[in-house]
């Protein structure tokens, strides 16, 4: 060994060696999506498995990066379940596409904290105006433009949305004594019983309480029924509390139920509550006019968010949060320290993110975004979510037409609620069979206290070809199971 | 036209065009790192250049890839403020670095969603175990570890965390009645007048109410003082409140300021609070043992946080949040519904992080972090990590010595807070002058109620020679102000 080798004077990569890294990685991704299909799309691997390949400590010493990615290839993969799988029916898509990776690779490369204007305007505008863009794409109100009221802003997930909206009516409902002195006061929040979770993690965090979340009972098509919100408001107001949120949503998690936003919104009006409305999943297929009623009262809404990184080809994390009155929702969670104060936020002129939502520092999210809406056009995306829904509807005929299964609700648009004929238990062996064989993964939930698989068709890359196999898959395990 | 062109099938971005624009967008990237220092530091633009020049409305067509990169140097470039130039030394740094960036590239290809051990068990286990890694790395109480009672997760922001620490507070100290019955405790929290923002903010989301955060006083190295804090309880004690959480903090946003864990910590056993310690920027140095000693006292630390994506060389999101008791944090933050349940969940052998945060969906951002350690070792984040904390010292000593300025405080480790001898007006044409000229970046606070320089000095890049000719610039515009 030499002993008087010169001191190393960096460890760094330098951008010639970036270069050269950098597209190994990129190559690395191509062919990863070229033979995607060929994994299991549920990781095989046990608990413990992925760590047990680690070595005890961090390495003391600089590693080749070769070697790194060598050890993605061996030690990470198995411990994948494949989101990015057109055999992936599981939960909700989170589509990735090429244009987003590379808007995002971007956003990594520019390495820029958007918290306020002055740390990168062209972060804080071209965010609105791409969130401008998509109030006039998806058909939403106009209060939720910036140049209105209103605007949006890109949160991680839908439950960071609800979070902020709860804490938003919180403010307007106790005039900002809450944030002051504490959430000491009687406040009740809506939703229906097939509200996703984040709301009920909403209610917790703001210090409202989960005794003081209402969930709605529903009709036939899992919608909320206005009549028991209406009801369960009353209630409330005579035991002495103060109603203040209502959560609806554009496409439950469970069922892809949707509530009945006009009248819910109509209730909201009158009662003067703040109308959250949760279109995650769903929100994006407004981009096609003909898929957009599910959306009609929305002009009552107070706030609103869906998913990019769900169904429109985003990849996460990337959740647009629009509100009415951007002033509510800044005063509720503006706290400036001298260190942050900056010409251009005294001025007024601008929008500093900072102030809506929870994290302070923030990355360029709005580029991955802008390529997907650029690389697609506004014609791409209403093609390939059309395409979803009638890959969908089919599979809805599909079941429908076999006698052995029970199609469970109409499906509104891309998910599919079905079961076996028989028991839970029967339904839960047949999903877990076809999810152990890895040619697919699907998950249930339980409707009307039965247990329900749940096909939901949605990922970037999935055609016609992976749904057929998906069902013959389906029905070679009914017969097996038989 | 061509009036019978065939309809086309498919908008996506196929493997093998991902592979030429990925080579593309990364050759970019490589030639902005080479000529990063051409540009002015701080963006020049005003409010709405950079929306003025973006179209009304989304395009209707998808658009070629190499519009939308070209239109990134046309119409992104000069709204950007460049975080990762070498002459960035304003608020904290954000640092990116290559194998930061490739291994966040790897988790955007993945796409893979972490919110539970099923949905991708590397995606779980790969972040305990860094997290794991970290504990030994950074000497950090062994109750930290996964193997105890304790563990780490990936949170997006110090924001965050402080948010989750504050709220599983909230409920150890009201037998998790707040949760179901809202926050109507009369809760006190701590922390001193120079803590971070996000104390406030978390204290104000949580319901606790920010008159029920007391800022206690600090000494002449605005350092908490442990008696104005023990004050500050016995008062609030006699009131009829309840204190139930403190915030530390190794390393102040403004000046950084090293509050005395040990003292503090031993307050926060004795009277059974809370005690969170924030070392967002400074917890880094901790990776070198002769910088240790500022977490002194952190074995009382009930939650910790530091951020890799400061000093780390880890691109944003990554802050690390540590539990010493991770079943009270998973109590507080988990709600479980049918179409989140699953078998390994309900075996209790795994980890599901979506319990350990707001959002339910995650990225995996531990490969960013492993991929980081690996490359440099233990040895190279050391390195560089010493560099900066020589190169600040050694700017310290030039203030010192110029008589026209003071240094405000003898710098712990890398931040510098100096002024120019004469009024507020002066140091902020000064900061102004600066910034403007493109030069540099630097950015102020207010000590003992005087506006006050910082130069913070841990950019990625940043070497000898960025600080002297910093160095030179201010004494230039110094000499030009007198």
């Amino acid at each position: 060994m030499a002993t008087n080798a010169p001191a190393k004077t960096s460890f760094h990569m330098t951008p010639e060696e970036f270069r050269n890294r950098g597209h190994a990685v990129v190559d690395w991704i191509a062919d990863y999506y070229q033979k995607i299909e060929a994994f299991p799309v549920l990781s095989k691997v046990e608990p413990g498995d992925i760590r047990s390949q680690l070595p005890q400590e961090a390495p003391a010493h600089p590693e080749p990066f070769e070697q790194i990615l060598a050890d993605v290839e061996k030690l990470i993969v198995p411990g994948i379940t494949h989101w990015q799988s057109p055999n992936f029916f599981a939960f909700f898509p989170c589509n990735a596409s090429g244009p987003a990776i590379l808007g995002d690779l971007l956003s990594s490369g520019f390495g820029v904290q958007g918290m306020l204007w002055a740390t990168s305007p062209a972060c804080t505008e071209l965010e609105t105006h791409v969130l401008d863009w998509l109030v006039n794409a998806l058909g939403l109100p106009e209060k939720f433009r910036s140049s209105n009221t209103g605007g949006g802003v890109i949160q991680d997930t839908a439950s960071s949305s609800a979070l902020c909206a709860v804490l938003a009516a919180r403010e307007r409902a106790t005039k900002f004594i809450s944030n002051r002195t504490g959430a000491k006061q009687k406040l009740v929040a809506y939703t229906s019983n097939q509200a996703h979770s984040s709301i009920e993690k909403a209610v917790k965090i703001a210090g409202v309480g989960s005794e003081n979340l209402r969930l709605v009972a529903v009709d036939e098509t899992l919608a909320m029924r206005p009549e028991a919100l209406v009801a369960a408001i009353q209630q409330d107001k005579a035991a002495g509390s103060t109603p203040f949120f209502v959560c609806g949503t554009v496409g439950t998690t469970s069922s892809n139920g949707m509530d009945p936003l006009d009248k819910i919104g109509a209730i909201c009006r009158q009662q003067n509550l703040w109308f959250h409305v949760d279109a995650a999943m769903s929100g994006t297929a407004a981009l096609c006019p003909e898929f957009r009623h599910f959306q009609n009262g929305l002009e009552h809404a107070d706030s609103y968010c869906f998913n990019p990184h769900k169904w429109m080809f985003t990849n996460f994390d990337c959740d647009c949060f629009y509100v009415a009155d951007r002033k509510g929702l800044v005063d509720t969670l503006s706290v400036l320290p001298e260190y942050l104060r900056n010409k251009a936020t005294e001025s007024g002129a601008v929008i500093d993110y900072r102030d809506w939502h929870v994290p302070l520092g923030r990355r360029f999210r709005a580029l991955k975004l802008w390529f997907v809406l650029r690389y697609y056009g506004i014609e791409g995306l209403q093609f390939h979510v059309r395409e979803h829904v009638r890959l969908a509807q089919e599979f809805a005929a599909w079941v429908r037409e076999d006698k052995r299964f029970e199609l469970v609700v109409p499906p509104p648009l891309n998910l599919v609620c079905f079961r076996l004929n028989g028991s839970d238990e029967l339904n839960q062996k047949l999903m877990d069979a076809l999810n152990r064989s890895g040619d697919l993964y699907l998950t249930h939930t339980k409707l009307n206290g039965r247990v329900v698989l749940r096909m939901s068709i949605a990922q970037t890359n999935t055609e016609q070809r992976h749904v057929e196999k998906a069902w013959r898959r389906i029905r070679e395990e009914a017969s097996r199971l038989a």
